[in-house]
């Protein structure tokens, strides 16, 4: 991502986020060749390092020290990583981001052990930050994120699941460490309690609002910029936001349902389902729900006085629903 | 394990280790019923709970206080059962100590997956002792186990390695933990300087015998009470110190090599190398060598004044020297 991504995204912290890249480069630096390779391969696709951000705006709103904010983000961005790593080996992914995946390079083992180094490496640098009690909340956000990916694999194929449960595990696997870098970047500020509260509930908002759009880009997004194909989600059976209200509206015959249940033609029955998903109302209302959930963010933070902080996080909400990949 | 085992073996402390259980079994208290079950099975196997031994004997040296102590030595059994699940996953290992493993019984993807929960719920509770420096310690120690295992995958049938990188892998892979279970307990207990680097040394050494006896036991251990066939690390191509040894002292013609290099017959080659290893010297010599790391364990606490646990370390130190499962 450009400079001017950046700035027009972090606003008043983007010029920073430079001490971020540069910790997780140092995380690279390591003495076993195998290992050397599978992290440079890792860490080589950066995404738009939302978490990062989200800790230093946070972070901007108290006392902001960076010698404790960069190691925060640097290793929830960290955590995330090694969470898709191990991600694509649990759904057996070959493509991310329009690159081969790890487990694709390397084995499946080998993959595995690298996610547990990754795993290991974010809880020392969270350590950096010389709080404890920002070290646990980081630790319980990771016991959420992988609840949530257990519940959502544990629940694959099956159509008798509802909207609630998938907020549930949505909240685990995603808004749980975006609240944890908004939480964080606030604790390390020495900020207020009623401002460590909105910070809270402005990430977890944010970070419901932002996995549904992205669960509705899964139904019409631009392959070329995800890089990688629509219907990747219910091909794996995986079931999100509009599936489920569709599913919901159509309870006798529904193509989801004759996907899921196919033992044969399945390309067929997917290419069926993801068309009547788009060509029906359940999109623009999993985008209500979405824009529901940045509304929430955004009374959230409504107290705070004006700030280019506060500018900054109310543009990110209208930037998290309007992306198209 | 029965109570008079426990009683020999951690003498001063056997009576608390149920505080250490009852913590480890609350883990199991999660709403998400899949979890619920996963989480059950990976801890019903009990082991001889030597980590949170050594915690708490380490502690006793210092404030004896059991309210940090066993959230420690919790964290850590915690940790290394998460280890031995991802472990089984990367080894596509079906049985240990006499069960089925997790990954033979639900599926590989569900198992990684429930190896990250056990591992945040560890650094979870070692937050628990309150203490940042030893949650840093916790942290350290698991990238060095990472490092090992990635070492050793990365390595397997290879039979260029070295004993020099053997002693490093264990050291990451086995003597990092049990040394951060001593140095960490010293810590806690507020130790001064000289005992806590002791403890980092006994830890540390008594973790090298342990892993050398047990890669001895691989050849000439009893199926039966170790629940697994001997020869199982051969087969797998990771080549131990015994293995080692043995291609040093016979370069030529070796049947090891030529299991390694095997394309059929693989069973015939295998019971020929184990059974060249086992009429060999090596067996004894590695169980020299292990001997060799206890004694560096008792030099390093000899200046500790006569006590119930300093008698109880060196015991253990014979305990490792002699078990044969």
């Amino acid at each position: 991502m450009t400079q001017v991504q950046m700035k027009t995204l972090y606003g008043p912290v983007a010029e920073d986020m430079i001490l971020v890249e540069d910790l997780l480069e140092s995380t690279k630096n390591v003495d076993l060749a195998p290992l050397k390779r599978m992290l440079d391969h890792a860490l080589e696709a950066r995404g738009k390092r939302m978490r990062p951000g989200l800790v230093l705006l946070a972070g901007s709103l108290g006392d902001y020290n960076l010698n404790k904010l960069v190691p925060l983000g640097a290793a929830i961005e960290l955590l995330h990583t090694a969470s898709l790593v191990h991600d694509d080996v649990v759904d057996g992914a070959t493509s991310r981001r329009g690159r081969p995946t790890a487990n694709a390079v390397f084995d499946n083992a080998l993959t595995v052990l690298l996610g547990d180094y990754m795993f290991a490496n974010a809880a020392e640098m969270v350590t950096r930050t010389g709080s404890l009690a920002v070290t646990r909340l980081f630790a319980l956000a990771l016991m959420k994120m992988t609840s949530g990916e257990l519940d959502q694999d544990a629940a694959a194929f099956d159509v008798g699941k509802d909207v609630q449960q998938y907020l549930w595990r949505i909240g685990g696997k995603t808004a749980a460490l975006f609240a944890n870098a908004t939480e964080g970047g606030a604790t390390l500020g020495n900020c207020d309690e009623r401002t460590i509260e909105a910070m809270r509930t402005y990430g977890y908002s944010l970070g419901m609002a932002f996995q549904i759009v992205d669960d509705v880009l899964d139904f019409n997004g631009d392959e070329e910029s995800m890089g990688k194909p629509v219907g990747s989600d219910l091909l794996e059976g995986t079931i999100t936001l509009p599936g489920l209200l569709f599913l919901e509206r159509y309870p006798q015959d529904n193509p989801i349902k004759r996907f899921i249940l196919a033992k044969r033609d399945r390309d067929a029955r997917l290419r069926e389902a993801l068309d009547a998903v788009a060509n029906s109302e359940v999109l623009d209302d999993s985008l209500d729900i979405a824009r529901d959930y940045v509304k929430r963010a955004n009374e959230a933070i409504s107290f705070l006085p004006e700030s280019d902080t506060k500018r900054c996080m109310i543009d990110l909400g209208e930037y998290v629903l309007s992306r198209r990949s």
